[in-house]
């Protein structure tokens, strides 16, 4: 493979990402080395280093970027009314997680393997997406659409309803996502009350 | 350690398996050796394999035997009402997994580290205990008092969204267990059309 000097550490970078995004997927982060990641790559394992200064900080850096895009994409909401921010709210989440089937698996599984800084940061950032959520089923309880008896419980069921999706969704099955979306809208719906 | 020679292997096997359960729990798998296990249980390596064949095994051993319980937990269900069902049903999956985080912990992140024959058998069995969901569903939906427009789908939606609980809920936090109980067999009734 032919690189221009100039661009190498540029592309380097997201190849080395990528190698260990799948390789801590398929393996988990404990059984993957340093090594592996960069045979993957092909690069030598010293080169790796010019990346990455350690393999808990390639870890920490995956699932900080999955956070950053994910709490970007959801800023952006169109909708103020509840129960529209609520549809729009479903719809990213299905949309977003399926497309990222390795970042969201790495995100739930390998959380005890962050050391505890990296592990605080990455909690703070799922806690302000949570929020995202709360915040417009408060609107909807204090706006009378929607029914809940606690706003922080009904916050994580919803998630964890809509994150299932990726253990069984398959592209060519089915359902296609877009059928199961309209499914869960109408669940979600239904599990606040609306 | 006192032990008398005829109750040995009785004792040991159980901590053998105690002691996989929580090192596999904490550490993931791939990172514990069956050295680490013995040194837990306090025998030599090599007394270890009096006890297990392999790693794989022990591994397949815990999912089975979690899955077993799960199973004939499940099957003695009093109703035949479809919404008393549906409520039996809530109430036992929360019970079962919040008395079992270890174990719940290595159902999920660990199915990749199962052989295929001995994924296949586990996977048989998580299907079995879905079916026993969706034939209440479904059953709900001949009566036309449950509103699903897919019984496969609802069924998912309602396991993982039970399941999530055992990520946030713990014993001495701001809701018990009843309480939470009560929140859930609401939200399903409500996600479920009821």
């Amino acid at each position: 493979m032919a690189r221009t000097t100039g661009s190498h550490s540029d592309i380097t970078g997201p190849r080395v990402r990528a190698a260990a995004l799948q390789l801590f997927a398929r393996h988990g982060y404990a059984a993957v080395s340093m090594r592996q990641i960069a045979r993957e790559v092909g690069v030598q394992a010293g080169a790796l280093y010019n990346y990455t200064p350690d393999k808990q900080t390639l870890l920490f850096e995956l699932m900080k970027t999955h956070m950053e895009e994910l709490l970007e994409a959801s800023s952006v909401r169109k909708s103020i009314e509840p129960l529209e921010a609520l549809d729009e709210f479903t719809q990213l989440h299905l949309n977003f997680h399926a497309e990222r089937p390795d970042e969201v698996f790495i995100a739930y599984m390998e959380l005890r393997n962050l050391g505890p800084d990296n592990f605080a940061i990455i909690e703070r950032m799922r806690r302000r997406y949570e929020d995202q959520l709360e915040a417009i089923l408060r609107a909807g309880v204090e706006g009378k659409v929607f029914q809940v008896a606690d706003t922080k419980v009904a916050t994580m069921a919803v998630i964890a309803m809509l994150t299932g999706v990726n253990t069984w969704f398959r592209e060519g099955g089915r359902l296609s996502l877009e059928e199961v979306g309209k499914i869960y809208t109408d669940m979600v719906r239904n599990a606040v009350g609306a």
